[in-house]
Parts: C-alpha cells; sequence; structure tokens
C-alpha cells in the first residue's frame, strides 16, 4: 500500500476571487502553478495590488522547482514581480504569456536575473519528479494551456481558465482530444476553473460578438470608440477586422491597450495591414466617420484613458455629440459606481454608449465555461478527485456539486487557501494548515506613467510610517472647504506638515470640476502627488491614505 | 396668450438614484413630492444617509404649501425627518405611507409638531392654486399612488414608482382607467419612473414568484430562512401563506422587519392566524422542519440580523447544516460585496442559499415598470411634454427616447436636479438654475437600537470637530497590528486622545475573528463606541471616520 503522498496547497484563489497561487509538492520537490494578484477592495486606503501570502514557498525556498503559468491574465500572473523577489526560480510559460511577463519584469528591472522558459501544447517536459504536459485550451486569451501533471502517485490536471470554443478565432482550437487520452488512461485529480459556475448551458463562442459589433460599426456616423480588456486579443482582432472593413482608420490610445496590441502583433495573433493604425495626433486629420479609438478603460479606473476622454480630459480622445462609445466588456463587481460614473459623463456629451446591458444584442462573451463545459471536461477527464478552483467559497461549493452530479468522478473535494490537502491511489484528505493570505502592496504609481518600480508590501510601508490627507469637499460646488489637513506619524525629523497641505492644495486646485466630483481620481492625485513630495524631501515611503470628507 | 408658467424643478432623483424630491411651483405656492434619502458611497466615511439639498425650498419657506408623497419607500418619504425640521409643513399620504412616516417623526421626537393628513385614491383635494387627485398604481409596496395635479396651465401626472401589476396579491389594481380619462381630457406634463428603462417587454406581477417559492418550500427539509426587504409587503405576504401551507411557525426576525409587519398587519396588508407567529424565543421549542425565519438583510448590512446570523453572533437565529436561506431581494449595486461575503459565510455553515441569480427560477421581481409597462402608461396619457424622473442621467435620456418612439406624446424633455423646467400651454423650457444637491446625515447610530436622535447635516457636524481612528488589523490572524491612532482636530480643552485609543482597543478586543474580517462590521462598531465616548466627555458630536487600514 502507498504511504506516500502528493501534497496540494492552494495559495490563492480558492475561497476568493483572483491572486490565483497553487503550490504541488511530492517530497523535497515543490511546483507553483500561477502567481496572481487582486485588485483591492475601496476599503483599502492606499494599496494598488493585493498579491498572496507566499511565507509557505518562502520558508520552503530550497524546494521550489519552478512557478508554472496557465496564461497570461493578472490575476495568474500579476503577483510574479512580487513573488520573484523572495524566489529567484524559473518561470514556464506559452510564447505569449511570456511576452506579458517579459513587460512586467522589465518594468521592475528583474527581467536579467530570472530564467524564463518557454513551454508549448503537447510538448513535455520534466521538472524533479514531475512531467508536465501542457494542454491547449481556450480562453478570452490567446496562448492559453492547461497542465497536466504527471507525479508518482498519478497524473494530476490544472485546467487553468478556460472554456470551450469550438471556434476560436485564431483557429487554434481546446484540445479535446489529449484531454480524453488522459481521461482514458486514468486521470488522479482534476483542478478546474469554477469562475462561471452559476451560468447554465454553454458560453458562447468569441466569434458570436461579431454579427452585433459589425451591425453597430454600419449604423455608426461619427467616431467610433471601441473598448475591451486590454488583454482580449481576440476582441480586438474582431474590432480591428470590422474597422477595415467599414472604412476607419485605427488610433490605440492607452498605455495597456499599446503594449497589448503590440505584443499580440509580435506574435502573429494581429494581423494588421499597413496604413490601418494611426498616430494620435493623427486623429484629426480624418474625418469623423473614418475614425476607430481602440481606448482602455472598460472598467471605469478612474486614470483611464475612457475616463479621461468622458470629463474632456485626454490630450487626443475627444468624445463630440453623435460618436459612440462600445464598452465590450463586463462589469467586474465592484466596479459598478465608476462604470456608471464613467457613462453618465458619455451620455452627458451626447454619444452612443452601447454596453453590455443584455438588451444590446452580444457585444461581450465571457472566457470561462459555463456549467455544460465544466461537465464535458469532466466527463473526459474522468478523475478519481474533482477539486474545484478559482472562486469564492459559494463557487467552490457549487462547482464540487455540479462535478459529482456527473456520475463521472470518484469524488469531490472542496479545499481553500492554505489547506494541504495529500493525495495518492488510496486516499485523498485534508491534513493541516499552511500559511496563507493577503499582502498589500504598494506598487509606486497606478497613473499611465510608471515612475517608480519599488515595490513594498503594506507591513513593511507602515514602517516608514503613515500619511492621512483628509480632504473636505463640496461636491456641488467644487470648491476645496477647508485647507486639507495631512497627518504624519512614524516620522522623525523635521515637520513638513506644512509644506505637504500645500503640495496637496496646489494639486486640488490643478483639477477641473468634473475630476473634483470624481473621488476616485481626486484620491489617486492626491497620493502621487504627495508620494513624490515626501520621497523627495525626507526619502522615505510612508503609507499614504487620502480621506475625501464631502461636507 | 398664456405667459404665466408653471414651474417644476426636481432637488433630488433626477441624475442620480435616489432622494427623490420635486418641486412643483405656480406664482407663491409650491408643493413637494417626496422627500427622499439615498445611501452614502462607501468612500463617504462617518456618513449615514445621504438628503437632497432644499436651500431653495428653505429660500422659499412661506409658500411651500406640503409634502404630498406617492409612497412609502425610503427614497421617497427617508429624508422627511431633515426636510420636517427646516419646514413645518402638512404631509400629505395614503394610509400606509403615513404609518411609516408616523414611526419615522416618532422615532425623532417630531410626532407632535407635523400635520399628517390622509389622502386616497380617486379622492380629489385642493391645496392652494392645486387641485389633487391620487390615482392608485402598483409596485412592490402597498398603498403607493400616482399624482394628478390640477394646475391653472393644466394637468400634470407624476407616476411616483410603479409597475403595471395585472395581478396584485392584494386585490387593489393600478387604475389604468383613471390615467385614460385624463389622456383624454388632455394632460400638459407627465413624469414617469425611469428606474427599469433598460429592461425590455414586461415585469412580472408580484404572483410570479409563488410557485418556484412553493418549491422551494416544499424541498427543504429543515429551518428556512426568508429574508425580503422589510417593506415587501406583497412577499411577505406569499411567504407566510407559504409557511402556513407548509406547517411551518413563523419568528420575525430583525426590527425593521417586525415594525413592518406590524403595520401591514395592523393595516389589514396581512392576515396573519393566530399561532402562526412565535417569539424568537420559542424556536427551540419546535423541530426545524417545523420553522420559518422572516428575516431582515438582504443587502449584506453589517449589522443586520442575517449578516449577524451568518457569522454566528445573532441571539436566536442559528444558521445549521441543511437550513435553507431565500434572499428574496435583488442586489443594489454597490452592495455585491458585502451580500456575497453574507453568502459565503452561509456556505461556510453549509446552508443551502437561494438567491436571485437568474438560475434558480423566479423568487424575486422587480417593483418596477419594464419598457412596454412605460409605453403603455404614455399612450394612455398621451401628455404635451413627457419628463423622465428617478434615475441616473444615462437612464433619463434613455427613457426620453422611449417616450419619443411611442409617438404618443409632444416632447421629451430632460431636466435633472436644480434645473427650473417652465411650462404652460405654449411651451416647456428651461430657465435657470436653482440651488440642489446633496447633504450629508449623521442621524445616530445604525445600530439596531436607536440611540440618538439628532440629526446633523455634514456642514454642521464638522464644526464641531473631526476624529479619525486608524485602525490596523491583520486579516488573516484578526490581530490588531497596533494600537490603533485616533486624531482629533478642532477639539478645544483637554486632550482625550489616549482614553479614546483605549476605547477603540477595547472595541476591537470584543469583536469576534469573523466580524474582524469584515470591516463594515468593525468601521461601524469602533463609530458607535468612539462616538459615545467622545459624546459623553466633551458633550460634543463631531464627525468620526474610522479608517481601516489591513497590514
Amino acid at each position: 500500500m502507498q504511504t506516500k503522498t502528493l501534497k496540494i496547497i492552494p495559495l490563492g484563489g480558492l475561497g476568493e476571487f483572483g491572486m490565483n497561487c497553487l503550490a504541488i509538492r511530492w517530497e523535497d520537490d515543490i511546483l507553483v502553478i500561477d502567481a496572481g494578484l487582486m485588485f483591492p477592495e475601496t476599503e483599502l486606503l492606499g494599496v494598488d495590488v493585493v498579491v498572496p501570502d507566499i511565507s509557505y514557498l518562502v520558508e520552503n525556498k530550497a524546494h521550489v522547482r519552478g512557478i508554472l503559468l496557465t496564461h497570461g491574465h493578472e490575476d495568474h500572473i500579476g503577483g510574479l514581480p512580487w513573488v520573484l523577489q523572495e524566489l529567484k526560480v524559473p518561470v514556464y510559460g506559452t510564447e505569449f504569456t511570456l511576452a506579458y511577463v517579459e513587460g512586467k519584469l522589465e518594468e521592475h528591472k528583474m527581467l536579467d536575473e530570472i530564467d524564463l522558459i518557454e513551454i508549448q501544447p503537447k510538448k513535455k517536459f520534466t521538472i524533479g519528479p514531475f512531467t508536465i504536459e501542457p494542454i491547449r485550451v481556450t480562453h478570452s486569451l490567446v496562448d492559453c494551456v492547461a497542465l497536466a501533471i504527471d507525479t508518482p502517485v498519478g497524473v494530476i490536471i490544472h485546467t487553468g481558465d478556460f472554456k470551450i470554443d469550438l471556434s476560436p478565432p485564431d483557429g487554434k482550437p481546446f484540445d479535446l482530444h489529449t484531454f480524453a487520452e488522459y481521461g482514458k488512461r486514468g486521470v488522479l485529480a482534476l483542478l478546474q476553473d469554477s469562475t462561471n459556475v452559476e451560468r447554465h448551458g454553454y458560453t458562447p463562442s468569441e466569434w458570436a460578438v461579431k454579427p452585433r459589433l459589425d451591425e453597430l460599426f454600419s449604423r455608426t456616423q461619427k467616431k467610433l470608440f471601441f473598448s475591451c480588456f486590454s488583454s482580449s486579443i481576440y476582441r480586438i482582432r474582431i474590432a480591428l477586422e470590422l474597422a477595415r472593413t467599414h472604412g476607419r482608420k485605427v488610433a490605440v490610445i492607452g498605455r495597456s491597450m499599446n503594449e497589448s496590441t503590440e505584443i499580440a502583433q509580435d506574435l502573429g495573433y494581429l494581423d494588421i495591414p499597413p496604413g490601418l493604425i494611426i498616430n494620435p495626433g493623427q486623429l484629426r486629420d480624418f474625418p469623423p466617420e473614418k475614425l476607430m479609438l481602440l481606448i482602455s478603460g472598460t472598467q471605469g479606473e478612474p486614470m483611464s484613458a475612457l475616463s479621461r476622454a468622458a470629463v474632456d480630459t485626454h490630450k487626443h480622445a475627444k468624445i463630440e455629440p453623435g460618436d459612440t462609445v462600445i464598452l465590450s466588456s463586463r462589469i467586474i463587481p465592484g466596479n459598478e459606481k465608476s462604470i456608471f460614473r464613467v457613462i453618465d459623463h458619455l451620455y452627458r456629451r451626447d454619444a452612443n454608449v452601447i454596453c453590455d446591458d443584455g438588451s444590446s444584442g452580444l457585444i461581450h462573451v465571457s472566457g470561462h465555461g459555463s456549467r455544460e463545459e465544466m461537465r464535458l471536461l469532466i466527463n473526459l477527464v474522468r478523475p478519481e478527485y474533482f477539486i474545484p478552483v478559482h472562486g469564492d467559497y459559494r463557487y467552490l461549493r457549487q462547482h464540487a456539486q455540479v462535478a459529482e452530479e456527473t456520475g463521472a468522478i470518484g469524488g469531490a473535494i472542496v479545499i481553500e487557501d492554505g489547506d494541504v490537502l495529500e493525495v495518492n491511489q488510496q486516499q485523498a484528505r485534508k491534513n493541516g494548515k499552511v500559511t496563507a493570505g493577503r499582502v498589500l502592496i504598494d506598487s509606486g504609481s497606478t497613473i499611465d506613467v510608471v515612475e517608480d518600480l519599488v515595490i513594498k508590501d503594506r507591513r513593511t510601508l507602515s514602517e516608514d510610517g503613515i500619511v492621512l490627507a483628509v480632504l473636505a469637499l463640496n461636491k456641488k460646488s467644487g470648491l476645496v472647504e477647508r485647507l486639507p489637513e495631512v497627518v504624519m506619524r512614524g516620522f522623525g525629523g523635521s515637520d513638513i506638515t506644512e509644506p505637504a497641505r500645500e503640495v496637496v492644495m496646489r494639486c486640488l486646485d490643478s483639477l477641473s470640476p468634473e475630476e473634483k466630483a470624481d473621488y476616485g481620481v481626486v484620491k489617486e492625485k492626491v497620493r502621487v502627488e504627495l508620494k513624490r513630495f515626501i520621497q523627495k524631501s525626507t526619502g522615505r515611503r510612508p503609507m499614504i491614505m487620502p480621506v475625501v470628507m464631502e461636507i
């Protein structure tokens, strides 16, 4: 009888959405799958991103053999700069995924230190006791893989994020055959994406948005603003094709959109004919009906290009009456208010706004499979143990039930971040806990220009002191109702409270009335200005929390 | 030719959701329709409610003849205690609406000062130059009316909130005939609810939820928790009927739920057989399958009964494995995170959670009409001018378009809070602006027991000083990571910072780990404790802003 076990230890993303990270351990060898981030709740003032607590990996540094990436979304790779500061291990990913990672590491000046190793679907490779085969899956992003990991106790498969798109725009289909073969030979455990478990039926193909978008392009008389997630390469591809068909030149607006389209073009995922793309500065040279602006900011992020265009503070992207704005994306829960604020501004500028409200025809599809796709994959793989990954606790529980209803699994086990699941051919059982949790990160500036490449966690930052800036604003009049209060704690040396208050005051004065009415913008600008000032005058990087007090 | 005009002046709810308030003025006579509140964004720390700025009414105090209420929802009556502090004018409403108002005024010790005048559908009454006829409409609440107001330049109709429910559970139908008669005789302006303008088709009747709820009652083996808005009298009626049919005793849990069911019972909207309702203390005397708990807290409000049950800190409402929790309500945008947090807690207690996610069958219907109902009413009323009310700017614009597409109106006009619309039989035009905006209110405690009946606006409060409490928490460990910082500004006299820190520390110590992980609870409890302490030791009521710093 087997006594040794494989350990499966989720460190992020199980019991919450985002910051996916999971460790697999056999004796003294640890593999890590993904290292994502999540964005903070609005309640966490002065935090840019949240990453998983990787104390467990740091304590077992000597045993960590590498990080395997399933795809290039932020909730799977965004934590890398943080994790790699602690663990200098090789990173494995597909070509496209690594292109995103390269940009990220370059930004953090870490590119030279880290070994990036390209993997390809169907090309097996070995790390210690593990043999890994990437399997092509489809998703909203390109070049995504599931991972089949052959271990001494059997094969485990981690799906990454997936949908089963039977007509992906790049013609690279979901590899049903390989999953089926593994299923035939026997799979010990399947770790499957739970994101859309509350959706019944099947998720439509990425192609499904084209007819409705085509119709919108036909109907638009003036400029067309097309906004989607910058990583939605398929969506961008469709938008560019439509622009060409309808005789519109394309200006790409926003840093993330520019980076993403460049990478996709370099790697052959976008085939852009010469002359289609123009510089933002050339926008004035064409009549409005000959223009499309591919613009970032679907989530109402206060500093994004679309938000700025909506309040008319963007240099190039000007919204005029009769222009059409298509938001080809979903609303990420928590972002409703920001998004609706942007849409209201667009309406005030007399733009036609088309968003995914269920009544506008299909202009967005999810990148995650619905219940029937989950069941289909379970039927192909027929694992002994089924382990739901990615999602709030209730999603994991529902997914376990969905899996059990197929009758195709041995059993389903719900584990959460920090749980240690021990599994071999005889049994699977939870056995103990490791440290898991969230680390709050201040990554410098979230404003488009990256100025400050340090990343520090909040605990360290708080040792550098705390700065609270209390801003008393009158929303109606746009006036600053009293001098800003700046409260500093944990600072030695000379008192810089007064000059800091002036910095805040000047910053507030520089905002337009529409910007002042958007507290997201106000807080972000004040934070950046104060940070710059304090760093310059004291060399310290305290935690800065702007508090808006509307009176 | 007419030269005098009627003025229509929205003061709240046009260009935002909530705090509905609109003034109608003929020469020196002003009528006010509704006086609602809205709940603050999470960004507005330390604010309980937001009400409209009524400077215009205060400046014209001598001319305000009364406040007419369309129905008893908070976004239509919640601002009354505030407005009536400034204007001691009569309040007109239906029996049920006034019952809610009475409770509210009693709480604020204002009941004796204010004249409450009951109105009834089809019973005309006159105020100055206006003759008003209430018209029965259907909605999620009972005893709701539209108002037809005969003015010297013609009739204007304000719909209040409505749907066209052709089978309302109380058998009191939407009065299509009276609308039709007005339409035949000629209507100058129709002011119509825009809430559901993004929904196509018709909204289902309140009855439509019964079959699915019946099925859920049949299937539930253990305790059944039924949660809905406490003002959803129809829903409560259906739940009580089902409890009786399925042999379950009912305990009513939560202050608002208790008040609301009592009022509805007194006024004959709930017919509760003797013995159906038990005291919460009797819950232990019955087996779980014989119990239903009618419980408030569908929006994940941190201090609500359901939230407390979910983290097992409620005295009577205990969630046990196999219990079913039905959330028969919608998610109000902005509340997603709080609601999902509660649902996750419920899953962790192994409860079955049924919510309105589109896949569970119909367990909730909206109280607002969809596009076809909007069009139906417009076709009946055929107004010269159509004025959309209630909603964000984009809703008003869309509603104007929906109205124009009917071909049944003279023209649609979009106005926003503060706009002055002048209208007579020749024309309608915007002419100038009055002061409008938001006033942030601190109404004492939002914790169940009402301790503090003063209401003060934030501007006044800030003259009493500001207190910031910075709480450094470790979400993972639940530990308080450093002593809380308390920063006070605008306080004369002795320094009470140290004892205030101890108050905060003691308060944090008293919280359970699950409560500590819920920053909403943490902030609210700290705020209440600090307020109590400061008021006792200084007699002042400063603005208190708890800031959670997770490290």
